[in-house]
């Protein structure tokens, strides 16, 4: 790869966050010399993929730079030779999305997109394509890495992991996102603060947090609990309680008011769902509306809207994970990978989410050690759930499928569970081929 | 110790469950050459250690034993030169039990003497207490065994080990209670079957169930799913869900309904506690039907009646175990006994539940290794809150706890974990010292 | 199995020892129905196995007991059926033994038939012979267990443990001598002292002795120390330095000797193999003597002279375990057996020598946990060296064979490593195919 | 800290290496602004600790830097407002460590000073008087960094790291001297090299060597073997076996032939100290002449005769890393570090060396995890052997100490360890007043 230039492969190069990707590759010019970029997509996607392309083209002429364009429903043709392949495809499109937020309200179950049942039941479609797409990287392109955004990341990537040789790195918008919030909070650039990241995808913890050499974990705790904003676009912003987060003594990220504050935000997303909508519901309309402008010929840059869409920093999480590997930067970013011993309590086979050395060595992960009783019940409980989803999703294997539901601490009660799996499983049969084989 | 007569001393000799141990140590008159029993209580439950010294004064004569009986509220005569000590004593007798049911429950969280918050409270109360008892034992019994029956056992088992350095085996009822259901439902005496257990107090699984050499888990758990008779004289008979037992592959053991099956559960309570009262309601009554009858001076062996009182082979679970380490047995008990790695997920120092090896050389745990992701979350879930338990009982401090109970899988949100423990706090204040000095 | 008649296949039948093994099951004829004892080796020892199968025919008569004795080169038909298969071959015979005893001596290096570059030659060859007959074993008996005595003992059960879905279990006499030897100091019955031993197979400490409930480690360290005799027939009995023994803490096995002072034993070896010869060279002289003992028709019981030979308690030893599985007896038995995180440094698939609990449910470690620096750092070195000896028996890797002997505390140098491998290889040419495939 | 200016205590402030420590600080003057130099040292040492100051004060007279410059005995008044303590002290001077290396070679034992029992005897010494600075730093400096040189520097640390509260990073000069030479033998920029090293002290190998993005792990390997200049000026160039290198997989350190080639090694010391004398014999003589340019007062600059002494790359290695630190730089560097988990197999509290993140946060290890079999045994046998070094040096205890060398692996037998023990205490007498308390 050294200094040659760069082919991505955009896998789901149809997705509405795609002009991000693209203007953050302008943005790196000098440090990253893109030369081509290959968006593919499934033919439901046809339409939209050829919207995002025809965007890119001319976002690429404005900026007067030379990279090829092509997009297509050939994924090896996208894959082969490829430097890096991103993966932000959503199986099922909106519509699977929209029912499993709406399936675990039923049973007075939190539904979301990525933790939960809503979380469970997108892996289950999505892990049979990460592997299928896996095969075609290992026979077309075995020295490209793949950076996946696909949700829910780390479990996603677990999968890639223990069943493919691809060199793959999870990745998230939520701890560049806290960083920028803490920055924030804290009136410092975000570059000037450092955070001991490590947990899980969206159970994630700054453990400690230093500005200029100074620990300033409390100050952060005490603002948080003050009411600094602290919640992402996507997340209902329940405010934390001050003595909760004094005990904690870490900075949880956004997606933790799942884990430790369902009762709010479960009546939330109920009051919610009978009038805005789910979240999946809400995105549609701006999803439509996004694809108005992008169609619009005159448009050669990412529209201002697009930032209400919800992945803030997302372009720039993923690209300079590039530019880090690319130019050998050793810098520290949070990634999903493989455990190792990171965390002591662990499986080594487990994907965390945790602060690491990235360069062209991949992502190293730095130690963490023996986590605090305050953080590691929860982590292990969700880890459980985590590695009997990935067993369930890979081999379509209901019991499996059942234990992770019951070991997921937002399902309180294994009845519940199980009609929750029962009924994700009615209503994604064309998406679970692994659960009808044989 | 070997082969000199025995001295045991009771702490909390006025249970009414005292006849039972005192029939058990009769009954292994032959291996046990017990010589004295002193029974020791507080202030409040003097009446109660007459009648038991009385009573079991009376056994003793009819069954025409050498027993020296000693009944006081001294606790050092008591300790001194014993050679087992057995602690069996309740903080705040039953009024304290039926706050720890009541409080949670207007959470709509389950309240239940030993799991869940109403455990912490007891937590909370007992450990100051026993390790006063324990510096007792430092100094005037230095080599006696304790045999810990106090709930929660595993909890307080932890804090003894951490905390003293007296020689502690924590003990319960449950295990020996399963085998005993299991070898019914299989039609087998209980020595012919085998059952691998492990896990945490009130939270153990059999992990295999072997019977003359063949592993019969799979037989076992159809049989408990298909309804056999597979509870305790205090838990609500919730049948289990055959698919689930099928998916968890190990036996649960009784109480686990209360982390599995909590929505039928919290019903149950929520309706008894409105019509017959919670269960420390319940016993109350039985406990004065038990001490009348307990009054009656033709009264020489334990009742009937005491079957009803819910600790079924309490007395064969710590008599076999007194005659496995005086007699050096090398048998198999399940008992609570330093991790020091034998599941490997879990601390050296966490108590666990699991079967051993118990002879003069205490108890030495079975490896278990690596679990099962369906049983390991759970497992680390809740041993994080016993953990944190512990320290908040010891050092009387509040934050500890509210990770404590923000830990514990029974309490969903915390904000209600705050506001049970607030409660908790306030309606345990003379019982909690540790949480008002300096 | 359960209580019917019991069929033992005995690979290697035609062993010296084998009448001891032959007495033990008359022994036993109470408690043990063994009905079939097939008897397998291999043409070059079919002599010697008629010799054997005639004289356990004349012992079964004399004993009156009705045992089905066959003896064949066909390891399929004693396999078949067979409710345990016992392995107690040795590939190359005597030949090959006295060659790796020679060779590390040409480098001045240890060489001994278990430990140090001899055991690794021999587990060489030993290896893929075993793995063969497991082979059988799955097809023919899967619900065998094997019971293997092969040496180095530990070594290739952890090769059978990793490579095979046989029930093996491992075992010496090296444990039950220390039991006896350390009785007889003490002046108790054998059944009296329990021994808390783990480690590897013939390096294996007894880290705790207990009598009567109470801790005698020190004792027996002193009475070590002191001169009590303290070795087995075929090792020197090199006197311990009682400071040492003080330091360590816990009690060595006669083998650790070579370990902790290998300048005595190499060149007591050296001044051996000068004179009498090797140990192997002086076997093959005691073997002569019992064959023609064994030829003797009117001989019907074990005769006397056999325990010059070495193998003292070898029929205890493993009689005694297939009883306790047999009749699960649930009794304590030092064995081998998979760590599972028994020992909590070496890696769960390491096989160690342990104290365990056997009953029908096999052999169950009993915890050991966090070991001293005193004694894990040996351990470990060790198990590396066992590893990479698998490894490089199994795959036939130079490399690997290399780092093992490399990593073998007994080899100081690489350079000597490498040429005493050169040897081995080179010397038993024809017993390593898997080093010459492909 | 953060961008106040810096002052330096340099404990042991009259070693000869001193020279290029100050010539790295005026070298980074626009990264670290040093305001003052405080060098100590003790009694004997008076007279070198002046010459030292003077060059001191004509290098930045002549670099035209503001930096104050003291000489002192007194070690309070040093550490008092450091912000960085660094100690490259000698306990005894250059004559306990000819003693050092000469008690071993009695034995036909490596005698080197800091590995085998040289290493143990400067331990024995060291560890008592680095407690005690660290105890003026956790009174006088207690935000400040140690940075800890004095050898055997993984060992010291952990003392430290174990028995102190300071904040203290060790550092040694191998590593980045190993990344010098490689990168000389793959023809590139140091910087433009990735080596992925962990071990301890000495004994650390770089598993993985990266050059753009290509694991150059072989090719390096290969060069080794083939001769290429790879050893270090106190290090005797004994060439590396080619086919040993390879079946290592990893690179290892200068110091690794002392323990994969003892044979040779001893053979060069023996002989050499019969004519040249030992290393520090020869040293003396080098001390001697770098002192008398030292005092030559037109000397204003590191002469180059320092280059001999053996230290190469000191300086960079030390404000590197004080850059580091002081500018939050988070840049990789090998240091000796507490575990915590990172090589799965060794204790948290040990010190192990390896890459790890250096910024304002301290020194942060990159996972390791589980190591091969091929290093896994001698690293945790030699870290058996500094955890019982450590204990023996803390606590003055014989029987750890003798422990600590009966585990070197470097020391072959018991004998000769007890023989060495004894030496090293009688001819240390006045420098291990631990061992004669009370």
């Amino acid at each position: 790869m050294a200094k040659l230039p760069i082919k991505l492969a955009i896998i789901g190069g149809g997705s509405s966050y795609t002009p991000e990707l693209v203007e953050g590759v302008l943005k790196r010019r000098e440090q990253l010399p893109v030369s081509e970029i290959h968006f593919v997509d499934v033919e439901a996607g046809l339409e939209k993929l050829e919207i995002i392309a025809a965007l890119t083209r001319r976002m690429i002429a404005k900026a007067g730079a030379d990279i090829t364009v092509t997009a297509s429903l050939d994924r090896r043709a996208a894959i082969a030779g490829a430097d890096f392949v991103m993966t932000q495809f959503r199986v099922g499109g909106l519509q699977a999305r929209a029912r499993d937020e709406r399936i675990p309200l039923k049973y007075d179950v939190i539904g979301q997109e990525t933790t939960g049942p809503g979380g469970f039941a997108k892996a289950l479609r999505t892990i049979p394509v990460i592997l299928d797409i896996c095969k075609d990287i290992e026979e077309l392109a075995p020295d490209a890495w793949m950076l996946n955004f696909t949700n829910p990341a780390g479990l996603v990537t677990e999968a890639v992991l223990k069943y493919t040789k691809v060199k793959a790195i999870g990745l998230c918008n939520v701890p560049v996102s806290m960083k920028m919030m803490i920055a924030a909070m804290m009136d410092c650039e975000p570059d000037e603060l450092s955070l001991e990241c490590a947990g899980l995808n969206h159970l994630v913890w700054a453990h400690r947090a230093w500005l200029n050499g100074k620990d300033v974990t409390a100050e952060v705790l005490q603002k948080v609990g003050d009411g600094a904003g602290y919640t992402m676009k996507n997340i209902a912003e329940e405010p934390w309680d001050p003595d909760f987060l004094n005990a904690l003594g870490a900075i949880p990220c956004p997606y933790h008011r799942y884990f430790y504050q369902p009762d709010a935000m479960l009546a939330e997303e109920k009051a919610t769902a009978q009038t805005e909508g789910t979240r999946a519901e809400q995105v549609m309309k701006t999803e439509q509306e996004l694809f108005d402008l992008y169609r619009d010929e005159t448009l050669a840059e990412k529209p201002a809207q697009l930032e209400n869409r919800g992945g803030a920093y997302y372009s720039d999480a993923s690209l300079n994970l590039v530019d880090a590997i690319y130019n050998d930067r050793k810098t520290v970013h949070v990634v999903n990978v493989r455990n190792n011993g990171t965390i002591s309590a662990l499986p080594d086979a487990a994907v965390i989410e945790c602060s690491a050395v990235v360069g062209s060595w991949g992502a190293k992960p730095i130690t963490v050690g023996s986590l605090s009783p305050a953080v590691l019940g929860l982590i292990s409980q969700v880890k459980a759930y985590e590695q009997l989803t990935v067993e369930a999703a890979v081999h379509g294997n209901y019991n499996q499928g059942l234990m992770a539901l019951a070991n997921n601490p937002l399902v309180p009660d294994i009845h519940r569970a199980k009609a929750i799996l029962d009924d994700i499983l009615r209503e994604n049969h064309d998406y679970l081929p692994q659960f009808h084989a044989g």
